[in-house]
């Protein structure tokens, strides 16, 4: 069944392989009248390229993004844009060794199981790769955003035991360091921490953070449709994601209703605030107003280099030892990933909202 | 925009609000030829219904289901399933109080900001008797994934800070006891707690975990409609959840791959199996066969009965004391729902991985 | 698969069989702030119900519709709305005849190869009545597009080999003659008609037209979502509908480029106008802001008392008379459905155009 | 709003440009190991090439389609099928002059009331190149109903008043003469009174049918997804069309029931089929295994040499004369693209009917 489109409105279609020809994204329903360049798509796919640092992939992939539809002079048309990055490194050879066997915390069984068999070549379609296409797509999501003053921001929150200080938050920093933790001092434990991991042939997980800030109310639509069920999805569909909180997440369950609920009052200039935000900017599934707060907990790099245990495709057991480039973790490389999928999202959500009311519709439709 | 609508191919359709003349679902695209009568419903139904225990609303409510189309001479007959639980306390005199301010932790604010005004009365839409629509159509979804020997389970993991033993589980027990928790000592201690927080006027959260058993593998559709996806978006979208997770989920951030990484062997029937569960059943977004296993974060109560600090819909700050009857904790009754909406989702995504490959539909229409 | 719901941000979704417990519609994603009321609702059943004239069903049906849910204070409040008509008539008895045999010209055989047996009382799901949730529905939309100015009307154009004369074309008459035709000679002329194929025991089809008047410009969304696709979607999902055009519509296929073409031109206050509307308002699947204009062809109605051969459960030959009571055209009734559906869509979709430019969403949005 | 995906199951999605840099399409849904290469794509490709007659565009294009995803070994993987054609003319300064005015039967007025502006070259997105994507898609699920033994092929039924003659009849000619004519003599005569519009200026519509023979039956999903209705869409969305009908079709308006309605029976080994098929192989919206027919109207070339009157960009009355390659005919370019919709919605709908009943269910899962 087709499930490589996400989105109504603004919507994305994700295509191609790890070692096939390419990856691209076909992205529809943006709106007519965007400035749209390559490079502002390329700034967004630099953040998850490979190669950047010990803790990446030293693969010689330039990922350089081709538009080849939907802007004419400059802006965007309406219609839809195709998107494509050409794949350089297709190297075959390198994964005949995994056709073979099914590698544990990878999806080669299932897709055997799905479809009777795979494209093993680094992964095929369930490789990391696939994300570029969603990291193009949210670019463009986010130049939107970005007209209408929301920002959408994700970082590194931890990698294994090694937290960020919310006193060293430092955003601007999130880039300079090869881990993109928003806190130096953080970022360099945990880049010991990976020096271990590595050393032991192992990997660790860790927990990406995302902020949107310059929420309009009113986004998102009971029951089903509502905004934190689609950044579930949204976010819960990257590969190597295990869970999604929202807000206080996960704490609510041993938090009391007296210091959950989140009490209004009003600013200076009389805009209606919350004195916290334990619920993330979400109440009933709708924003309101306030900052957009999300969590998801990425799994360690499922390719170690142990050895160890697993069955061949006769269903035969075995020990194995992968060999190759692999990250020891994949959180820093997600981030952007995570920052795209959370930008789509919200985009889409928010163009939804705009018919909630006959008076607002009669006031968009008035001469 | 409408989004009141879950499921592709299986598609629950809910409407109603707590004070209106009733709460209905239509649930289409179920199969023809499976055995359905209102009893089958309303086992799922009082599961949830009011006035249960000294912890849940003494709602004077039958909440007796009545199916209106779809079934004939006891059988589906391939046509939308309406059922209707008509509303028997209809007393907006209860709520006149509630119109004039936000509530903390509500869905006060955001439908006001939303729609321009709102059915205060109880909650209206965004009221927790929306989900008996979910709950009736996912008894029409676990009986037919039972037919295939699917089961669904969820239960209460914790409240507060009490949660279950896996030494002492015994599922059979989740019924007998208020706060649904399938360990009779941590339920004993569980209702404790919730004896002081109702002294305290206070309310807390809780845990919900889910399990299906039985699962067939190939179960997903990446790389967005993916099974972990769908099941995140459907548990998101009950009121009151604030995390999803599965397998080891947020754990994962704090694990190395090498206790992460599930590995395979067969079993003595020779059938693939996983040595352990870390991954709750999905790999790639496709179920492996192994159970799925979720968690979902319950937020505490926020109607308590605690003064607190809000504003009025003139946006000035004022003190309220809610009144009224609530519940002190909403996980117990939020099990079956979580149970339901997994069914849902699990039923949906089974029907779609039918298409999946050419020999499996050739061999479906070969005469 | 689930089937029965129509529209994306504005939909329906209908339930109910002709002999069952009800008929009826949950309207989703209707804005709120809409008048709404049963009476508005009433208005348009009542041009599609029984006993209305000698050559309609003589069956004792009030089809009140009742308002369940999604309106408070007299006002919608964006939250579904559910309708229901609760039938009257459930004579099973009546029907057991047809349970055994396969209609000419009825859903009889495909619902049985379908579903493996079918609910035969009436025609069951594929009744006519079905339409009911349809009409509802649409009274809905109507109003709401009347609120930007937007008016729907559908008549009958032509019964058997009588159509109407644009001469003598009077919309005020279509509701005081019993074929529903704005034209008093034509509908005379068809009434004569009628009587002589009920004489014949047999029966005679037509076309219904519908005009749009009053549309906004820029509705559609190429290059599938195109607003002419929709409605042919929208129309041919109507029982009975074997065709459907737009504009000139099959006459193009005779006509040269040069008496086709629409010519641009202005009206005296400046605005864009087309000399002609030989496109029915449509060009490039987007409207013009001219007068969408469609025709739909209607069979005969397939239950006639002449006798006819067919097979029975058992794939024997015989020969049936039908029994009961059946309209000897189906047109006049269905002349209210084809503008349900029309107004359905053209709400949709002008709801959907609202994202078209970066400008209009920024300016809805800014404070 | 995204408009350019279809299907639901299985799902193209179009983007491209005429004069952009190519045409595309994402096949998403194919199930796994269907065997495809560019060969049987460019097959189809071929049929909708420019430059085949003197009837047809001499535009010098190749149209060669590549491959991008979703094969591997020369089977299809169940990913995405990512297919490009890049485009060789991209003469942007053929196209300046009708930058500034709109084009009498084109989109241009349409695109610009919209989106505000639109990319000119070569009528862009609205151009018929845009169809390209159609047929790619289009010949993947010919391919793959071949394997249920299912064939979709569509004809010239007429050019002006010049129609084909079924006693003639013989489907190996059409792709012999260049108006697809499956008639040797008519298509004389459509070459004919080709010559005499081309001497004149001017343009001519027609009509195209198209068959699909070996149905099963049970495709199609009451009452909104109707296989009808699903077909009336995809056809009515191709550029041009003006009509669509089903078996009988409009003929029905001035029918009696007793000779539209087809009789049941068996054949020698036991079949049931129909005396007669003027339901064109579609009962209540399912498919009663009968072929299914259906045609659609063609409109004439707009693009015609006469000189016509219309307004540019600043609603200024003015007179045109469109110079540059234009068929006096849409239609023999067309067939391919009817056939392509037709193909891809049998496939969407066969694939979404095979979940009607729990009895099929139970059986697919089965060990």
């Amino acid at each position: 069944m087709a499930g490589s489109s996400f989105g109504n409105i603004f919507k994305i279609s994700t295509w191609g392989e790890s070692h096939g020809k390419g990856i691209g994204v076909v992205v529809d329903g943006c709106p007519a009248g965007l400035n749209l360049c390559e490079e502002d798509i390329q700034k967004y796919l630099n953040r998850r390229k490979p190669g950047q640092s010990k803790y990446t992939t030293p693969r010689s992939e330039d990922d350089m993004v081709e538009i080849l539809s939907g802007v004419f002079e400059g802006k965007t048309t309406g219609t839809p844009i195709s998107m494509v990055v050409f794949n350089k490194t297709q190297r075959p050879s390198d994964y005949t060794q995994i056709a073979n066997y099914y590698r544990p915390g990878h999806a080669d069984y299932t897709f055997d199981e799905k479809y009777g068999f795979r494209d093993y070549r680094g992964g095929g379609r369930s490789s990391g790769r696939e994300t570029i296409g969603r990291v193009a797509g949210g670019a463009v999501a986010a130049l939107l955003l970005e007209e209408l003053g929301i920002k959408v921001n994700a970082y590194t929150k931890s990698i294994g035991n090694v937290s960020i200080d919310y006193d060293r938050f430092d955003l601007a920093m999130r880039d300079s360091n090869p881990v993109s933790m928003p806190d130096e001092e953080a970022a360099k434990l945990a880049a010991e921490l990976l020096d271990n991991k590595m050393a032991d042939l192992d990997s660790v997980g860790g927990v990406i953070e995302c902020v949107v800030t310059g929420m309009k109310s009113g986004i998102g639509e009971p029951v089903f449709e509502k905004l934190d069920a689609n950044l579930a999805k949204a976010i819960m569909s990257i590969g190597a994601i295990k869970g999604i909180e929202v807000g206080a997440g996960f704490e609510v369950a041993t938090k009391s209703g007296s210091n959950n609920n989140d009490s209004f009052t009003t600013d200076s200039e009389g805009n209606v605030i919350k004195r916290t935000n334990y619920a993330g900017g979400i109440l009933g599934g709708i924003s309101d107003g306030s900052d957009i707060v999300l969590r998801a907990a990425v799994k360690p790099t499922p390719s170690i280099f142990k050895e160890q245990k697993t069955i061949n495709r006769s269903h035969e057991d075995i020990d194995i030892k992968i060999k190759g480039r692999h990250d020891p973790v994949i959180v820093p490389r997600a981030v952007v990933v995570v920052e795209a999928m959370t930008a789509i999202t919200i985009l889409d959500m928010l163009l939804l909202s705009m018919t909630s009311t006959v008076s607002k519709i009669k006031n968009f439709f008035k001469e």
